[in-house]
């Protein structure tokens, strides 16, 4: 027990610091957004004269009906579905559907005013609608995945400033990508997924803890707290046609995205399961691979969903990442561990980098394979944006950019991860001692859970404390 | 042990009282809906003659695709937000989900019908369709609310009478604001937050249990419990843009609706996050916190977000109610309950009660300093609908009757509380004794839960009872 | 202890046969999709050519924007609906949830192939859209039912049999009614609920397993599985709307749909409530009753919720049904275990099967008693589709044949079952013995929940292992 009360020296009082970023950010925020943001025409009292200009003939035409129910399946994904994922941990409950709760309200409004800079700035403000909302809840998307990484070992504070600079990398690399690359990305395997990832995994390197057996009593699951982590998975799983539809262009491009992550999807249920009873000595199912590995084949068709990837295309796809996902699970989680010191809590390399990359592949490959006959001339221009000093693009060119995209996201990751590992580092965050990982009872009021109460309440002809 | 059994003499036998209730009251909803209820035009099989005459040429104009997702949104929060939001009670989790499931259920017919003649009424017979849907939702919303200051305390025959007449106070508070001081409310900070809070507080006042410390051990959470809890927490913040935006106008109105609180419900994130960890000795979070006041911030954009609040200003409203909230829990929450002796199970007055007067503060606000430069010619008339007998109407005196609007939902909640509850107080509804309450063995059969059963039983090879 | 280590000695072991059929499947699966599957005109990227064809002006037009927010609803039915309302078992919620999601993500693949040759096949091809990936959904849901009655009796590789078989019934099943006969059954209280209930409680019975009260312990719920089982019940509960909608016609009909289904649902909740608490000695409620019979209303009207069944006829079949459920959860379920040996756990017979029948039979008295004067001329055609062929049919002819519909259905899932259960039943496929059942132990890899981890973790000063 001698560790423990060593480990108590380390100062975790939240109490002066979390108040002081917290509000201090919140202040910052509303002078930026006071100075920066408005309503876009579709969403400003101005629509009227708006559509009128626009020759839109009904109030349908709005963005807001193309686009919000997609949004909200997104926005449940991001507090839902990340946050009640990582609740698999036997104590790390409240941390890890809080912490996500808290970091993720807190980027997306770094989010709108940095992708906002980039992508819907005008006359000095940004114009914003139902879109940008998406789009922030994308970016910090990309947070949510590399705090799988770090799950149950850093600071809110930690959670906050990675936040804060994750999102501000996300928005250049996502401008490097989409407007100097003319990148299509529309589901994020390589702006989300990638870039998160190793983002994430070079963070968690430079963070290495190298006693942190000492709290691996806590890094499992308990029966209930699986199910707990099943319900944010069901809802990444079940959504995740809308995230990678969401932000497609109108009509067919929407409906194909739809199409294509939902085949992906189904595809990679089955090979997951496969493979979990394939290499388990007794054939038996591992809940940690039926919780994350299925939702691999929504990762990988991130980028290509929107293209006429074509059903069985999807189901390739889908199926290989199943596979790729299981075995990192397997054996290369412990290897990153044990041999790169990568100590991954979530499996975010099996669930997001690698199907990340095989998306931007894919993505690359699919966009190369293009042709006017299957997508139709006026399509094939609309799907990829062949307009403007684009025009002259050839779908391999435009595979070349899409692989290029793959490598600055890495590298973004790479170095970016670095330096904010580095700085997360310094001891004036508020982490825990090793021994006190993976336990909400450090940053969170933790309720006694004395059995008498739990057990014998519903008699209430027996006493309550014997 | 000498209270319990004391307590016991109680009779809370619902195997008469409840189906006499639910049946006599199915019957007449049955009546009175075959009398009064038809479907309107836009769900009726008439609606291609009706699309031609009112020159529609696509079934997308159909009010239906406008609304319906909103409506499934606010359907969840109804039935899986407010739910869940009251499992945190350790040993009250059937009643929480199971008895606000059963008043919503019955209170949403009769929504449909009171507010049906209100607003619906054409030609004898009620006409109703997707709005009417929501806004029976809605009503009922209010009194889940008010549910949530009893929660654990009254039989579901009083819950039953309590909705019966919450409901009709809530369609002629509406009645009194909509349409005779033409108040704008879409949000519901007014008629649902304001009315239903200060109604629920009104009725827990009159019910006041002198010896509630008898079950002090069952006031708290367990650690699953408080799980439970987020999920209701997380549905009720990631689609209450939803509940704002539902009913508001077509087109921009509903976008910027859906934006402002989204901005408004991350700010309150932050605030109350620094508020909790603040306010507590050693800086650790209270899940109570993040359970309830991160909500308020929906709240408090309920009458105002769908005017042109802009982003910043939801940042603003968000920000001060999470604090407002946060130390309402802290501070005013025992106050209220040592000095005023309102027994508030849930803290409705930190979530609703507090964040809908400053709902309604700010809608009354907002309206006043409207002008035709930032609305537009047309918008502004179309946003507050000064139309008809109302177009001589000034900002100014619209922010006068928003006010207005506030002072009557406090005396209708405040006058009808009071009836209520001493209605509610009547020796005849079965409610159970202060040392049974917050306990779901009065009221439902509750599974027996040996320890054996649950903790050793994955062990096949072990056996069960040892 | 004797019974258990005989039991033991059945092969459970999936090692090689799940993944031999998963994996086998899934490549059959990416042959049929090469061969047959593209993107229907709406999802294809030469959607702009066919718009222009079409005569259509907007993207908004698509099908996708009409049909996708109900997808998505009607998805989350599927696997959050279904998987969880399972979950009730003490010890079997990872079987639940997780196969569930098995047989789901298997089977939809299936669908697509199985309904895209009857119903979307042209020039050698199926072609794809929203409609299509609801209607798989659809048929999986009836698999998904049928797994109800086995529940916890059988070993994956069966389910994944069964669901073979099973959506290839349902697919000829739905032909016979949809193209054969020209019935009209939306919600698909034949196609869906009426045949796949009979056709698992047939399998089921063949599956008869004598010893079953060996493994009564585990046959019931603990306290937190029972509220994780209440998040599938509400979750089928609000979005039923969406699943009796999902596939009506624009416009209308799809709005009709979703207001019946609200107001049978409603009155189903109150008929439960009352039966629930009649029923039992002390009237106190049954979580069984809650988490099942309140869905038959949906179930009831799943044939006529697109018809003008009106509002309070809505309420008449929802009271109807509800009280029809409970009654068959006290007295029709014990008896058909001990006097047909038909075993039903989660009792489909009572939530799905009786209330089918109920929706067959409402659904064809209501279409006999349609006159052009309650549909409107053109709305009296175009709710039944009476062109082409079926110009000359009259709405009693219509309610003959929708009665014959539900005799098929019955037929093929009597016949159906009986073959398929017969097939089950041969001792190669990897089920447990009867001690064994309802116990995640077989097929999963479940957590240690050592109490000592669980209940004392929490507080850091105290040694986790005393």
């Amino acid at each position: 027990e001698r560790p423990r009360h060593q480990g108590m020296a380390k100062n975790t009082n939240m109490r002066w610091r979390l108040p002081l970023v917290c509000l201090l950010w919140e202040v910052a925020m509303i002078v930026l957004f006071g100075v920066f943001v408005r309503f876009g025409a579709e969403a400003d009292a101005h629509w009227e004269e708006e559509k009128r200009e626009m020759n839109l003939t009904s109030d349908i035409e709005n963005d807001f009906y193309f686009r919000y129910p997609s949004f909200q399946d997104v926005h449940v994904m991001i507090f839902v579905g990340f946050g009640f994922l990582m609740t698999f941990l036997k104590r790390y409950g409240f941390g890890a559907v809080g912490f996500n709760f808290l970091l993720a309200a807190f980027g997306i409004q770094w989010a709108l005013l940095m992708q906002g800079w980039f992508h819907s700035f005008k006359d000095g403000k940004i114009l914003i609608g139902v879109e940008n909302l998406i789009n922030a809840d994308f970016c910090v998307g990309s947070v949510c995945i590399a705090f799988g990484a770090i799950l149950g070992k850093t600071s809110p504070i930690q959670l906050l400033v990675m936040t804060l600079f994750q999102v501000t990398l996300f928005s250049v690399n996502e401008y490097i990508l989409l407007n100097l690359l003319h990148v299509k990305d529309a589901g994020g395997s390589m702006t989300i997924h990638t870039f998160g990832a190793y983002f994430g995994l070079t963070v968690t390197r430079v963070l290495y803890r190298p006693n942190l057996e000492q709290s691996k009593d806590k890094q499992g699951s308990v029966y209930h707290s699986d199910l707990f982590a099943m319900i944010g998975t069901l809802y990444l799983w079940m959504y995740w046609p809308s995230f990678n539809s969401a932000i497609s262009d109108h009509g067919d491009a929407q409906h194909r995205s739809a199409i294509n992550t939902y085949c992906s999807l189904a595809a990679c249920v089955l090979t997951t399961m496969a493979f979990s009873s394939m290499l388990q000595k007794k054939g038996k199912l591992d809940m940690v691979h039926i919780q994350n590995a299925t939702l691999a084949g929504g990762v990988a068709v991130g980028t290509s969903a929107e293209m006429m990837l074509t059903p069985y295309g999807s189901l390739i796809v889908g199926s290989i990442s199943g596979i790729v996902s299981t075995v990192g699970y397997v054996y290369f989680t412990p290897f990153l561990e044990s041999r790169l010191h990568i100590q991954d809590t979530c499996g975010i390399h099996n669930l997001h980098a690698m199907p990340g990359l095989i998306g931007g592949i894919v993505g690359a490959i699919t966009a190369a394979a293009a042709t006017e006959d299957v997508y139709g001339k006026e399509g094939f221009i609309k799907a990829f944006d062949f307009t403007g000093v684009y025009q002259t693009r050839t779908p391999s060119i435009q595979g070349g950019f899409q692989a290029a995209g793959i490598v600055v996201s890495l590298l973004m990751a790479f170095v970016g991860g670095a330096i904010v590992g580095g700085i997360l580092k310094l001891p004036i965050w508020g982490d825990a001692a090793a021994e006190n990982c993976f336990e909400d009872g450090v940053y969170w009021e933790v309720p006694e859970d004395e059995e008498s109460d739990v057990y014998h309440m519903h008699n209430p002809d027996k006493p309550a404390s014997p």
